[in-house]
């Protein structure tokens, strides 16, 4: 793409004010309609050193409300961002609805900087690329406007700005190192970033390359693109997105209906002895992997009363409290409602070594919104491939995860609410909205069943708990997280 | 405090057990109570290297319910922790309302250590001190209850059991070399614990010493401790708490309805000639302080259409736009109202070399949340100091404070607010709230004296933006934010 580029022809010098004053006033007027559409547009720059990224950025929020977008300069990883999947920090920056954030480089110039100093293999590079255009993708059909944008110059042309700063005391700081390699590198660098922007060039979220050897142009050819591709958003932004075919291995799920609990049962003794026995097991595995490295997910969901909270334990006393965490997961505050529905758990994950338990997790997309109408019909129907993907992202990082469904029949629930209801020390745990959830039972079970059958992947499948005997469910808990960490710490 | 520690007595075994059984129970009970009473608790565990920390953590969760705590290992801070204020990464991981947080180790450590290791100069040793005990001050008069435990063993136990460890190749790599260290150096860690330990002793938040040599009793002398603490701020949490001297020197500010806008006028050729001569001066101290490293904080109050934004606007038009933030202030959100009104301020400080614009501040405290009833009258009463003691917090760690109020008359308001509502590219800025606060003039008028009056301090003053002319008060914003940044760079 890079290779075969030709600057676009622009107007002469009174023509190209006149026409970015236009340009500008267009974006101003933008603002609000982004605001009242609840669009959140990611604005990137990617490019050459000293291709001016900054400048552009500085000239293009001059046309916006402060209250209405954000700069993030994102640097090289540190060592504790290693620790996380790679996308995170990326992830945690995207913008909430109705905002702009401009970065000056996102998540391409790790990939191409890993590749020019061999530090990425071919095998990571390609799983990245995959990552990438996933996630792209992704935050595309959630709403997300991304706008891509490449600053491109000649190795003379960026030759001659760092020999400028450089003769000039008071701007030779500005010149690294890193600069001094990339120009000297300049056509290694030139294939991967052409290669880079080939892979990544989606018709969700194209490149715009921008000749920058003429600076005075660069303003004028990013909000050309920055005004059409907002124009084209905002027309688009309440269409229905399609919903994609699952790519992904499914374990077959049983129905709930056909889950017996006969024999699920166990004694007194049996119970105390294997828990004994298994929670000393699953501490020293616990040390294991903190020096392996390996983070892990735990995933509870279940039916109201169904004894999640009493199993989350059983596994956390095990744990050395230094090395989990129990999230417990409520409805989304207005700063995570405004952003993409797993950004609050891209920000809760594990870093290598530890564990997350999710009491409650991203599945509610497709059972508590779906069913009190939180999200809309094609929200829910796309989030079923959408939660795979993420998981998917989080497991070829290394990661475990483990999903429980923690399972009693009806009888068993009215049991347990009746109880809770008339014992006062757990009156605090029954509320007028579990009596309303009840009277949902079917709507549930039909609505869990299609997640069941949807979502358990190979990579992160489902596990049912059952739980009319809690310490039955306990037991079988334990044995499948230590089963799990077992294999993974091998 | 520790060299003269003796080990409390301690019941025997089977009186150990039901003891330990009832303050556990004592704890259940608890968790419900202080989550109706939204007490927030900071659970704090400093100790030697194997005293048993994490173990007793461990115990102590087990008696509470997941949804109500959380456990934090603070680590040694990275490169990119170290560009913010020394408590910055402490005070982001205090508790929710309602919630409890155990900390092994909190602030302690990084100093005792840099104490240790002679990286911490006497004078910077004090400073953090200071620190340390105003802010241990102002969250427990903010509702925090902070329990200190320091967990005591003696150099011989520390030595067995880092052997027992080393002895065993499945545990010793849990030994680390700092470990060892501080082993060899017992008695120099001895002294600085000691002298740390009685440094910040107070009554608010009391250093509790436990003797750990002995394992089987650490978890009954941290949960005696823990009930009673718990139980003596639930007597005590809607208290009003007493408001403290002011011990900061103040510049004296004028009334505002003192303050004359005669003459504070620019033409338009003044003012475009000044712009482009202070912003292009502007923009090379922004360089300059980013390679000195110096963080800034600019603070934007004022009457509602006083013109904050455009002026706003034109400081940061002037900056590197990777170099500086905007920061617009709405009203909390839930996580936000849950935690110190300061908590959503010290997470947005900027780091070194960076510039944070604030529109709109903490000073809410004292304007709308006091006007509102959003806050009690002790809250808001308390704020001043504790606004003030922020500040100094800020600008003793190197930062730039400069507090801007951009001020006009009632009429000029009235003009301006009039032409909003008339024109229709300008109807989104006026809003009914807008009216309602301009009914509230003498009020806010009132507040706002007393405001100026207690919180322009020497290291923090406030500067008045007369705004009627925007224009000037343009200039004027930007030749205090040169002097000041021109100060702070020599």
């Amino acid at each position: 793409m890079l290779k075969e580029y030709v600057s676009p022809v622009l107007p002469d010098k009174e023509e190209l004010k006149q026409e970015i004053k236009a340009e500008r006033d267009r974006l101003f007027g933008y603002q609000m309609r982004l605001k009242e559409a609840k669009l959140p547009v990611m604005v990137i720059f990617e490019g050459w050193g000293a291709s001016g990224k900054g400048s552009v950025i500085g000239k293009v929020i001059n046309n916006i409300d402060p209250r209405f977008f954000k700069v993030k300069t994102i640097a090289e990883p540190t060592d504790e961002e290693k620790r996380y999947p790679f996308l995170r920090r990326y992830l945690m920056e995207i913008p909430e609805a109705g905002k702009f954030t401009f970065y000056d480089s996102y998540w391409m110039e790790e990939v191409t900087n890993g590749a020019v100093k061999g530090d990425l293999p071919e095998d990571e590079y390609k799983k990245r690329i995959a990552s990438i255009n996933r996630t792209e993708r992704s935050l595309h059909d959630n709403g997300y406007l991304i706008l891509k944008f490449f600053l491109h110059i000649s190795k003379k042309q960026q030759k001659k700005r760092f020999d400028d700063l450089l003769a000039d005391k008071d701007t030779s700081w500005r010149v690294s190192k890193a600069d001094l390699f990339q120009n000297k590198h300049y056509d290694e660098y030139l294939d991967v970033y052409d290669r880079y922007l080939e892979d990544t060039n989606n018709p969700t979220a194209p490149w715009y390359i921008i000749g920058a050897d003429s600076p005075r142009s660069v303003e004028l050819q990013v909000l050309r693109f920055l005004n059409q591709g907002i124009d084209t958003a905002l027309k688009n932004h309440s269409l229905a997105v399609p919903i994609l075919q699952n790519p992904f291995r499914l374990v077959p799920m049983p129905k709930l209906a056909d889950i017996s609990f006969a024999d699920k049962v166990l004694t007194d003794e049996e119970y105390k002895e294997k828990l004994d026995v298994l929670q000393a097991e699953l501490l020293q595995l616990h040390y294991k992997l903190y020096r392996k490295k390996i983070p892990v997910v735990i995933c509870y969901e279940g039916w109201d009363a169904a004894g999640k909270g009493g199993n989350i334990k059983r596994i956390a006393e095990a744990l050395d409290p230094r090395g989990y965490e129990v999230l417990p997961i409520a409805s989304p505050e207005p700063h995570e409602k405004a952003r993409h529905f797993l950004w609050r758990f891209w920000t809760r994950l594990p870093k290598t070594g530890h564990i997350a338990i999710f009491d409650r997790t991203w599945y509610g997309r497709v059972m508590v919104e779906r069913l009190e109408g939180f999200c809309s019909e094609n929200d829910w129907q796309r989030a079923y491939n959408e939660m795979n993907e993420f998981e998917k992202e989080l497991t070829d990082g290394g990661m475990v995860v483990i999903k429980f469904w923690v399972h009693i029949d009806k009888d068993t629930q009215l049991e347990r609410f009746t109880e809770r209801q008339n014992t006062p020390e757990k009156q605090w745990k029954i509320t007028d909205e579990d009596w309303r959830n009840r009277e949902k039972w079917d709507a549930y079970e039909n609505a869990i069943n299609e997640m069941l059958e949807k979502t358990s992947t190979d990579f992160a499948p489902w596990y049912i708990l059952e739980s009319v005997d809690k310490k039955y469910a306990r037991i079988k808990a334990l044995e499948i997280v230590i089963d799990a960490v077992k294999k993974a710490c091998r």
